[in-house]
């Protein structure tokens, strides 16, 4: 089945203690889709502005991702500028967010109709927006940020009860719960609406807690991080692609997801901007995610 | 195979957010002994005072851990206070180091022969010490603590050249590496000396490197931190203690400790100072593992 993903496409200028790329391609959806693509037809729902290079277009379009739901409208292309310090620590330093700013995602007649979704990291009111089109939504996924969190509160609050799973990472879990140590805020989460809350910790993994279970996973230990950016929607896109694929939402299939995105974020942040991801096979992920099997397995005593 | 374990007893006071008690048995031996008591003879090597309350030497007896090793000296006991935010940092009141100033660390002829030993968080000078009384050393592992990677920087690089195990917690690891990621950090200090690097990260598990294999476990899920206390010499006595019944120090027989040690953590923190620890049944580990297992398993694709 398709996965629609609705967030941002932008373009990046990240500096790292690794080195520095210049206005590559970036967004919430970007990630998310190169992500996803690899599990299960990806239909997006984005905004560009007419500077939006034409090489970027035609690497969505090779990717399948450059569909009606991308829109195409009069103005400049969101632009982030950031650098990570030595602890990978995010710093912006410029940010415009151009035709992003009066983004109105509007679904087509066959986008209405798609089953599973992915509400990236937008604004509530436009995931709101979203949720609504959706004529007969049958696993949805949201993720958001702490600026939202913060100033749009409820209007969040009342959308995670509408989701299967949310994805937050630990600063987030802790601002949205007020609960400092993660499992708790973990399982909190999961009592305040979606069927499964989902925190990823960084190089420290992931935990996901329904009602009544838990799991949990290390982080893949990568050799050097090069550029963290995009990393938790890689995680979030690989596992709703992954989700999408399957007939039913079960635990079973909900960890092999997570497992899968964990290993995706892992060799993202591999290299700069979406540069592994955009050529990236199922094949570098089921074998990598192999590898981690015999790194970060549990021994039988 | 018996484990020498050397390191202090203490009596301390604890205030956390669930609560306070005061004068509990405490020391990095103490529950470094009663964890790995559970999966080998223990044989402690430390000094109390002539204060030390006839019902923590009842306690130790008991368990089989005041052999003569636990010299009595005229004076006070160690003494510590301390209290943990609602982060669960510590911040110590009180400090009095009683007899354990001028402790001089004094093997008795039967465990000079001992071929496992735990050498606990003390001065790396005492460290040595032990270690050279030690006649046929087989499996060797030491901790330490942020002042002296700081202050003894030379002595303790030396000492960790003739380990088998580091264990050392998150700070401690950038500390003496430099390094702030942990990955690379465990790596590092696997080319360091040590045969086997284990660095510790409380809630977010445990990082295990040799020169040539990784290993890592996520933390098991806690329901309530009720103090955290000595949690990382639970940890390190459980694993010197599963590996001294062992006949050989292999990889596999290594991860087996490391889930068995994050287990008996877990479950220390559970309650106020060795409470939980020490009225512990190796049973009581086993079920939590299976548990473990369950919670986080990578999953086969």
């Amino acid at each position: 089945m398709s996965l629609l993903i609705v967030g941002s496409v932008a373009i990046d200028s990240i500096e790292t203690p690794w080195g520095k790329v210049a206005q590559v391609l970036g967004g919430s959806a970007t990630y998310a889709a190169l992500a996803a693509r690899l599990w299960t037809p990806v239909s997006m729902v984005a905004v560009v502005g007419s500077d939006f290079p034409k090489p970027y277009s035609l690497l969505l379009e090779k990717q399948g991702l450059n569909g009606d739901g991308l829109q195409r409208v009069k103005g400049k292309t969101f632009r982030w500028k950031g650098r990570y310090d030595a602890n990978f620590q995010a710093h912006t330093l410029f940010l415009d967010l151009g035709v992003f700013k009066s983004f109105e995602p509007k679904l087509t007649p066959k986008q209405q109709g798609i089953s599973h979704a992915f509400l990236g990291n937008i604004h509530p009111s436009l995931q709101w927006n979203v949720l609504r089109q959706l004529r007969a939504p049958k696993v949805t996924g949201c993720d958001s940020r702490d600026d939202w969190i913060k100033h749009n509160r409820k209007e969040f609050l009342s959308l995670i009860k509408k989701m299967d799973l949310l994805f937050l990472n630990d600063s987030e879990a802790r601002l949205l719960t007020g609960t400092h140590g993660l499992v708790q805020a973990t399982r909190q989460l999961a009592r305040m609406g979606p069927k499964v809350a989902v925190v990823k910790k960084g190089e420290h993994g992931v935990l996901v807690a329904s009602r009544d279970s838990f799991f949990s996973l290390p982080g893949y230990p990568v050799h050097q991080v090069v550029d963290p950016t995009g990393a938790g929607d890689a995680f979030a896109g690989t596992c709703m692609g992954y989700l999408a694929n399957q007939k039913r939402l079960t635990w079973a299939n909900l960890c092999q997801g997570i497992q899968l995105a964990s290993v995706a974020a892992s060799i993202t942040i591999e290299d700069f901007g979406p540069a592994r991801l955009s050529s990236l096979a199922k094949a570098d992920v089921l074998r990598r995610s192999r590898a981690f099997q015999a790194i970060a397995r549990p021994v039988h005593l």
